[in-house]
C-alpha cells in the first residue's frame, strides 16, 4: 500500500504500531483524524504524549497514578492489611469495577514467562516482599490469570511470601456466573467440582 | 471503568474516539504506549499532529498530497485524458495497488447520502466539472462503491457530465475473481449474467 503523501504514510505506519491494528484499519483511523477539526486532533495527540511523558507510578503499589501515592493507597477507607497482587493496571480497573474489594493492590507489571524472557527479577516482586516485610500486611490475595504463566507466578510468589509468614490466598476458579455447564471446558468444570462449597456458604452473598 | 490516573483516563478517552475502538481496546492501546520508550511515543504523537496540521490537498484531483500538485497529477507518464472518480483517498490507494490504471483521479470526498445530510454541494463536484470543462478530459471513469449512495452519486454525476459531452464509464460489476457462484448474492450474479461478455473478449487479458 503506497499513498501520495509521506505525512499520511507516516501516520498510518505509526497508528499500525498499536496492538491489534493493521495497515488497513490504520488508514481508516488516519482518514478519520483528517476529517476532524484541528483542535480535536491536537487534543488527541497531546493526550498520548502527556500520558507517556508525565505518567507516574504509585510508590507503594506501582499502580499508575498522577501523584506519588495513588488514590487507593492514600485512602484511609481501604483495608491496608490486605494486598491483592495483579498483573497490570487493567486488572486493578477490572477488580475496582466489581466493588467487592476494599484492600490495596500490588501491580507486578507482568507474569513470569520464560518463553518471552520474563523472569522474577523483571517483575516488581522485591517491592512486594518489602511491603509484606514491613509487618502491615495480613493477607496477600493472588489475582493473576488462570494461565500457565499466571500459575507459575503464583507458585513462585507463594514460596517467597511463605518466608514472611503472611497468609496467601488465590481468587476462586470455577464456572462463570450466568454460564451453562455444557459450554464450560473440562479443566474448569473439574476444578469447580473439586472446590465445591457447602450450599449455605455458597449462596450466602 | 475508572482508573486511578486522570492522564490515563484522558488518553483512553481520546483513543476511544478512533473509529471501531471501544474503551477496552483503547485501554490496551494506552498501556501498550506506556510500555514503549519516550521517543517512540513522541514519534507516534507527532505523526498524528503533523498529519492534520500540515496536510495539503492536490489542487487538481483533491487527493492528499505533500505538494500543491500530487505525484499522480504531476506525472507526465499518466494519461491526462482519463479521470477516475472515487469516494476517498483509500480508493486511490486501492486502485493504484492494482497497477491497472494509468489515468488521473478525482477524489469526491464522499457520496451523496440524504440520510447523512450529504448533498451534491458537499462534494468536490464543481471542481470535477471545471476539470472536464477545460477540454483536456476524454473519459470519466466512475469508480464508486456499488451501494445505494454510490449509485445515486453515479446517476447524478452522469447527468451533469453529459452536458460537457465527455465519455462516462463505470467500473464493471460481477462475481469476484476466485469466487464460488454458490456464495454470490443474487443481485450480483444476476448483473453478471446480464453483463456477460464474448468469451474471447473476457479472457483476453
Amino acid at each position: 500500500m503506497s499513498t501520495s503523501s509521506a505525512l499520511l504514510e507516516n501516520a498510518v505506519e505509526q497508528l499500525a504500531t498499536l496492538p491489534g491494528i493493521g495497515r488497513r484499519t490504520a488508514m481508516r483511523m488516519a482518514l478519520d483524524l483528517l476529517r476532524r477539526d484541528l483542535a480535536s486532533v491536537q487534543r488527541f495527540s497531546e493526550s498520548v504524549r502527556r500520558l507517556r511523558e508525565e505518567v507516574r507510578y504509585c510508590g507503594e503499589c506501582c499502580n499508575i497514578s498522577d501523584q506519588d501515592l495513588c488514590g487507593i493507597c492514600a485512602s484511609p477507607a481501604r483495608d491496608h492489611g490486605l494486598v491483592c497482587v495483579v498483573e497490570d493496571v487493567r486488572d486493578v480497573v477490572a477488580i475496582e469495577n466489581t466493588h467487592q474489594y476494599k484492600g490495596l493492590y500490588h501491580v507486578l507489571g507482568g507474569v513470569i514467562s520464560p518463553m518471552d524472557g520474563v523472569g522474577p527479577e523483571d517483575l516488581r516482586i522485591a517491592r512486594l516482599l518489602e511491603r509484606v516485610g514491613s509487618g502491615m500486611v495480613r493477607e496477600v490475595v493472588l489475582a493473576l490469570g488462570a494461565t500457565l504463566e499466571g500459575d507459575t507466578t503464583c507458585f513462585y510468589l507463594h514460596r517467597r511470601l511463605r518466608e514472611h509468614g503472611v497468609a496467601v490466598s488465590q481468587i476462586a476458579r470455577g464456572i462463570s456466573i450466568g454460564g451453562d455447564l455444557e459450554h464450560v471446558d473440562e479443566l474448569t468444570l473439574g476444578r469447580s467440582i473439586a472446590d465445591r462449597k457447602p450450599y449455605e456458604q455458597s449462596v450466602k452473598r
